[in-house]
């Protein structure tokens, strides 16, 4: 016989006891985290070699991410990544995060806990700590924020405004999948909805749907510019789209840059998925967003250390006319960036 | 003639703008801030000495604050005292926040500005520097989410689990105030509701309603325990009332405590509103929350630095039974002190 399966409502356990049950399979491994969760605050202690970086996002149901086809260990998982994303952006550790919450009382404890499986594993993952954090209800929906801090030394801490003329630009990863993978759910979320009886069909698409569900952010790059002895003169992390992030360097480098179609790293499944519904990927590539790869400019230089790294591709070059920030298309058209970057409070 | 206010659509700016706009007025303290906000993360830098204390809270709107009788810069105000005051409860002091907002489309720019202004005039009196955060949109309502990041010498460090028995139980301030304050506002706020033309009349009622709408955190408690040389045994800060907050203590600490009533601090103000809405004024300062007071344990030597001080009140005394946790009340009878701490996800 079938066993009916148990909900707990989170009345039943009040906020104290939610926390605990929650966190007692949090696990510790930084010698850096002195207290986690547990009192007023969480205690941290880095080398004294080693400056602070803090960086906070918040994520919120049906802006950032939807239920109907995320799996809540997802979010958990993305909500860390995307903070953890930014630390790498600043050529630095993650050591800790906190994680917060506020969920109406209509979610039960056993969706809670799968929320947090994603937290948890994104924490094993980049061997990071959860020390903080706050717990409490919304009148509906769920919300989510996260702030992450990590360590850097100081002579590597890499910002948005050293980009040098002439510097390399570089992208890791490959862009615009993460965005192909959205239009994909909310092309089948409309149909399902219509045809409830229907079922999506996935195959072939894995690659787009995880890089939108369950992004990675690029501490591979931060631990090879480690190893080759690489500070980058520039770095961001790509959440709002390419377009929008080099014209976040540029304007805080006070240069321009020209940056080539052609060079654009894209994945097949993402060209495909274009193709199919009618996309250019260049504009995927460009304006799409949520890639979290880096987006970093190098003196030509250093280009030997990185030319064999196949997860680093050369995709422009920084110029001294500020005023001058273009892509060059495939037939030589010279095209001006405009920043497309998400405008949260558009009406919808 | 009178000149029509102008307001800003949040649309018409974008986020980028919008940001720009809200920290251009933002003005850096402390030498500890090495970067605010402009990149991908903050970068901090406290002396090699000292460790690292960061907490984190989250205020929603119909949840925590009402935008029917609250101004926005008190909003603003008191989400970053909230978070101080944890902060000030490891006996440490604050010195960044990071200060995310989500709110929909409805709302201008101008309210912005107004909860902002509240913001910086928290960072001005606490000396504390705004370093990042986040912007972006809900579907409804507004969603605050605040980190704070002090400093505290190791040593100095207080912790939950460190209470003794034969210490002091001391208290800062006074209890209650804040949540009568709620209790008249909420009580005048449906009247008003019913009868729009009344006009509610505050006077006599300042100080609760201040504690409610605009409170302060403890700094002045923290810089006396530094000048004093003291080092409590146990903190925590008073934000679901004080029942709760000594139940914390005495489980983390493995110890009981004894709290006598005729020791309880409680304004006049606090009193008289109790008074008029036939509740017990004990049962406020007890379970009524918000206070943001420390409440703090001393070992009985200690004493001799602390009893000129009208801001710190001795109500009781920890005892090494853990099972013991009372209220001794005005007629000699002990009461089990329970946690009547704010069960978020209760049915409302």
């Amino acid at each position: 016989m079938e066993q009916k399966k148990k909900f707990t409502l989170l009345s039943e356990l009040g906020e104290f006891l939610l926390i605990d049950k929650l966190t007692a399979k949090n696990k510790i491994r930084n010698k850096s985290t002195i207290k986690a969760v547990g009192d007023d605050a969480a205690v941290i202690k880095y080398p004294d070699d080693k400056v602070t970086v803090v960086s906070t996002d918040l994520l919120i149901e049906n802006i950032h991410f939807s239920l109907v086809y995320t799996p809540l260990k997802y979010v958990g998982y993305k909500a860390v990544i995307v903070n953890l994303s930014d630390i790498y952006a600043m050529n630095a550790l993650p050591q800790q995060i906190t994680f917060s919450f506020a969920v109406s009382n209509r979610f039960t404890y056993e969706a809670l806990e799968e929320l947090y499986q994603g937290v948890y594993q994104a924490c094993e993952n980049y061997h990071v700590d959860l020390v903080g954090g706050d717990t409490t209800s919304s009148v509906k929906g769920m919300f989510l924020a996260v702030t992450a801090i990590g360590q850097a030394h100081k002579d590597r801490l890499t910002y948005r405004n050293g980009a040098k003329p002439g510097d390399l630009i570089c992208v890791s990863g490959d862009l615009g999948a993460a965005y192909m993978g959205l239009q994909l759910l909310e092309r089948e979320r409309k149909i399902v909805e219509k045809n409830p009886e229907i079922k999506p069909d996935w195959s072939g698409r894995d690659y787009i749907l995880r890089r939108q569900l369950r992004p990675e952010a690029r501490k591979d790059i931060i631990e090879l510019f480690e190893k080759k002895a690489i500070v980058p003169n520039a770095m961001i992390d790509i959440s709002d789209g390419l377009s929008s992030e080099i014209l976040h360097i540029c304007t805080q480098s006070g240069v321009g840059a020209k940056i080539y179609e052609d060079r654009l790293p894209i994945d097949e499944q993402t060209r495909q998925m274009a193709e199919e519904m009618h996309l250019d990927p260049t504009i995927a590539a460009m304006n799409g967003g949520e890639d979290y790869e880096l987006l970093f400019t190098l003196p030509m230089e250093e280009y030997v250390k990185i030319k064999d790294y196949p997860q680093i591709t050369v995709i422009g070059n920084i110029v001294e006319d500020k005023s001058y920030v273009n892509l060059i298309t495939r037939d030589g058209t010279e095209v001006p960036i405009t920043a497309q970057g998400w405008n949260a409070y558009q009406e919808r």
